[in-house]
């Protein structure tokens, strides 16, 4: 079963941001600058954990990992154009 | 009753940036560079949302309103040392 995830990251370095960028690009939509959203089963929140602990500084930078509900609504105010599929909005 | 949220920003202009991260100051948690926690009630998020939407500039600004699951947990990989009160953090 996979659930909802939203990844925000504050990484110092440019090297490791677009490390960090292009693995989560591969698992998740991003959404807004330095948040994706992923749709992960257990061993896939392991695994990409495991992933970026690799690239960071972990003195310097900061990812955190907020699990959503099931059925994920969110606000969105201004231009947020990028919203994840089965993720609703509410106003 | 208080629900758990975060609340990230993209903000465009030093100006608004200034008030939005004011605003927010004043009801949440600074955890990361542009995300906040916060503990509202229907009614005080409402009044937070009518808030941020007179700062912004609906065109180039982004905020989003993420509502997390009540018992929250979140992973922190890194230097996260801000933690919020009553939000656990699972590795």
């Amino acid at each position: 079963m996979k659930s909802n995830y939203i990844v925000c990251y504050d990484i110092t370095n440019e090297k490791r941001l677009k490390k960090v960028f292009k693995t989560l690009s591969g698992i998740g939509t991003h959404i807004q600058y330095s948040v994706f959203f992923c749709k992960l089963a257990w061993p896939e929140l392991t695994e990409l954990k495991e992933k970026l602990k690799d690239i960071i500084d972990g003195n310097e930078d900061d990812i955190r990992i907020y699990p959503l509900p099931s059925r994920s609504k969110f606000v969105a105010l201004g231009q947020g154009d990028r919203v994840p599929e089965g993720v609703e909005i509410f106003l």
